[in-house]
């Protein structure tokens, strides 16, 4: 049942490309407890040795094999009201992060989702600080972006998370063709 | 049978990149029934529940949990001869529409399909006047297109409906790389 | 088995985005007979009544249902080696048919299989010459493209015609990002 | 289970568009065995009688069917340690490849995993020279970049020399499409 929701979603992010193979990390909360996928998992392809699972709080055991997001996956728990989250590196989505400080939907459903997504600069935050700044994004916000990276999208389920994720791409990608267009963020319509 | 039809359309919108996750939706009309997808389907893997019977015309009975584009769906059936919709957002055609006042086909079998898809404007005009266009719209056209938002095609099998929006996008695909190759839509070719 | 190549190529021209949900068409030569998809098959998912067996050349019998491609399909059989042929419409191949009278590959792949691949303009040739013109370019070269229209490919096996589309779609893509990157046909490498 | 190995990868490379219906091979090695995807295999649908089997030297007997690559494959195994490689098509890397002499990651994924990848040329090096300058760099890089041609990825396992093409892939996307909104590779972010 939870393998199941993880392999729909890592599938559809696999399908639309907003994951290449082995990039991009799922997790979910269930009280205390923290699933997400393992290091170098292909989402398209989730099996069921590919979750691990954890604890919202660091506690005493180690998990070498669970994504190298898991402190990011963490903090949003322990400081949000998030249930789900999903890490990709959507290609409009990236490109727009290094020359946007924040994202404005310009379609009809980017509109009614999200009034803006913050852009975070990874290199000008130290790694704490990165940890606190998208955990606090994600308090405002549906959907956050780290510049040159990727985004991070929090809900109550997966599908919900995964939702953002690939709305976001769609305004993104719509931004681009509209710049192709000549047409800029700034002019009315 | 009835979602065997839904479940291939949606399918097929989903793979070509025509809706995201969560966004179109699709319905059809039996006599004075109506079946829509429910608010937040996800076109690319629909499901028994995800239907909603209702009728095409506002009846006692709410329908909460139809798609919030329902009003469109049941002012077409009332006033056109069609037998399925399909909205969708299909992001050329979506790109062109911040630009163009109607779309007019370079290709072959765009041009055999429509002379012209006339675009909409939203935030010019109000709900029920827009539910009202995009209905006049569908008399004469087989596609209209609402700015900033997506795609209304109607026709009698959902199939068909479907293909004349993948049909418009890639007339409308085709147009983008013109622009990007210096062709004008002025040119005569 | 005549079924199940029809299908795995049209399954490939769909996954490909080389046809769109209706668009494109398939047949094979076996003897005297041909078997071609009737009008508005959905290559994508291609069943067994899709197919239309008839001559290659027009005997009595009327195909109403054949593509309307048929009279083409017949004079490429009846002029050539071919065995197998694929019409479909890849964007960027028929994007720069608007623009180029013959396309030459950068690419080493298209290359090698093609020294040129000459375009036709369907406005400037009479439907007869049109149909003439076809054939006499696939006594020379692999495929041709139809300006504004899409592809004609001829080859041994179904498969072999697909790989000459897809092939040549690839090579026209290379050419439209060279383009982007400021890279002219002209230019040597 | 060797054959779904290559099964799945070379399914993955067609699905993102690495590979063309017949492009691209792979191979992994097995003590001083070989095997390779023969001549003109679809990889999007590996079959049984794909894979040939023979030596990473040159023995006696004659490989007709295999992969014209196959000395560049040979000459990989005989000099690095990988045991897997993938040769594909991806064409935002290709388009780069005539006008980059390496292709410097913007993306934090590409940064990780490749310092640079560098860009030989066919047309300069003589055929020989080639499959030696393709060895030595892989003795130093994940993968290399053949200008107008493709790239050779080298791992342990036929999944990781995926991995490093479709992440090579991203990297070059998002290079390109940084390119259409006016940021240099030179910028500083």
């Amino acid at each position: 049942m939870i393998l199941s929701q993880f392999q729909e979603v890592g599938r559809n992010l696999f399908t639309q490309g907003l994951v290449s193979s082995q990039s991009g990390n799922l997790s979910i909360r269930l009280g205390e407890c923290l699933f997400i996928t393992h290091r170098g998992t292909m989402l398209g392809s989730i099996e069921e040795g590919d979750l691990v699972q954890t604890g919202i709080t660091k506690n005493g055991r180690s998990t070498p094999l669970a994504s190298s997001e898991l402190p990011v996956h963490r903090s949003i728990y322990q400081h949000t009201s998030a249930l789900s989250i999903v890490h990709a590196h959507p290609p409009y989505a990236v490109a727009l992060s290094f020359v946007e400080e924040e994202i404005i939907p310009r379609d009809m459903e980017g509109k009614l989702l999200f009034s803006r997504v913050p852009v975070l600069d990874k290199e000008v935050l130290k790694a704490n600080e990165l940890c606190r700044e998208i955990t606090e994004a994600l308090k405002q916000h549906k959907v956050v972006l780290l510049r040159g990276h990727g985004s991070f999208a929090a809900g109550q389920l997966l599908e919900e998370a995964c939702y953002y994720t690939t709305a976001l791409e769609y305004s993104c990608r719509l931004l681009y063709l509209l710049k192709g267009l000549g047409v800029n963020a700034g002019q009315n319509f």
